[in-house]
């Protein structure tokens, strides 16, 4: 079973995804279009794409293109994130002068750049490509900051582990999938709506849940492409496919412009 | 009068600055937390700070720091963005193979790119940063993209302009003080607000809007540091400091945990 990913080998997608799916193949892609492609099209079974992290929000590419792409969410699943300051091997710490990595993982290790002022941060595409661009060019000044998995990806040293600012770090990831079809014990569920820009839209959009009891864990809403000012919603509730979520969903449709369910499935335990 | 930004000269918040208080003189900060901390100390009159842009969403670290710091939003200002590529002077169009600048920026001009496959997208950390750095290591094949003041402030050449794949492309700023004073004809007011993780929370939150017909313009969520999945909204409201919206806010207060007005100020006209 092949598995897409976004982003370089030894990436905490690809952690997640080798917990996901034990065994599966992982295909890594440079653009997450491309991921959701690939898994539209079936060259792949599977995809796991990040879609929020506590400390720095929503991955909110992931939720346009959860709604332009024609995929279905199966699981969810919560990974704590630990980050790795990684060099090449040899190279000691004390000789360290710039970090590279992403600027999401550099500004989740504050403290450590306030800790080695000496040090420069260096925003980079990718966490693991960091990793990759040090070893493979020998740099012998500089580190990178990803998953502990880069390092045995790339043949890097870890010459610091957990150096994340807050230990209450996780991201969560969806698996996705072609098909429509939720596996047994689904008790969560992701839509996308879009209300009419008139006062208390989003309230009566609201109160289709509220009106029956159906308890929302996440509310966030995103700009629309060419429509400036306007608005998506995207919504995750804790109910799975049963009689009073069909009645708000079919309820939510009266008092919107537009309704997508993006997938149904067992809410994560942690 | 002084105004800090974030970011290099020539960007577009000093393009937001200069149309805001002309005449001022800008102070450019290397983090936004150094722009809040230079308005809250009183070492500038005011700061400028994208708040959301129309493609790419909100920047969501400015959020965090409106909630965080002793400031209050003033104004508010849309400018539409207009990206260029800019490069060294006697640098030609057919001679560059690298583009570099802010990702969200290169995110923005997918075309571009499409339409000239052997230019390679290059992640930089500012878009008038990128232009500073091809200019003064005089790149030979390599240009930037940025506002048209990032050329004319690094002495570059805009070797073609408004690169963007959609025009209705607008960021929105916010120019704060440390004043809590509104404006005369403040009409649009944005508060945070944080809600008990029960049932119906979010919706007896927006009732208090609804049931006074005030209309919400904008609502957003961000995860709370140390609270893992747990959220703070933002929001805006189309009213100032009058007697509704007054009680309004009374009322959110009681079936809420946490609300903080961020400011009260004119709305923008576009």
């Amino acid at each position: 079973m092949k598995i897409a990913i976004q982003g370089e080998g030894g990436s905490f997608s690809e952690d997640a995804a080798r917990q996901m799916a034990p065994g599966a193949k992982v295909v890594a892609c440079v653009r997450s279009a491309e991921v959701f492609a690939q898994v539209q099209r079936g060259s792949v079974a599977a995809a796991v794409i990040p879609i929020e992290n506590t400390l720095a929000g929503s991955v909110t590419e992931h939720f346009d293109l959860l709604l332009a792409n024609d995929v279905f969410i199966q699981r969810e699943f919560r990974l704590r994130i630990v980050h790795n300051l990684i060099a090449a091997p040899g190279v000691k710490r004390s000789e360290i002068r710039r970090v590279y990595s992403h600027p999401v993982a550099l500004d989740q290790c504050r403290d450590f750049f306030r800790r080695n002022p000496k040090i420069e941060p260096m925003p980079f595409y990718d966490t693991a490509g960091s990793v990759k661009h040090i070893i493979q060019n020998r740099l012998q000044d500089a580190a990178g900051i990803a998953a502990a998995q880069a390092a045995k990806v790339y043949q890097g040293r870890i010459l610091a582990a957990g150096i994340e600012d807050d230990k209450r770090n996780f991201t969560r990831f969806f698996l996705i999938r072609k098909s429509r079809r939720a596996l047994p014990g689904a008790n969560k569920t992701s839509i996308a709506f879009s209300v009419r820009n008139i006062p208390g839209a989003l309230f009566k959009a609201l109160s289709v849940f509220a009106l029956r009891d159906i308890s929302l864990s996440k509310i966030e809403s995103r700009p629309m492409r060419g429509r400036p000012w306007e608005y998506m919603f995207y919504a995750d509730y804790l109910r799975g496919d049963d009689e009073p979520a069909r009645n708000a969903l079919r309820h939510l449709g009266e008092v919107t412009d537009l309704v997508k369910v993006l997938g149904i499935y067992p809410a994560a335990k942690m």
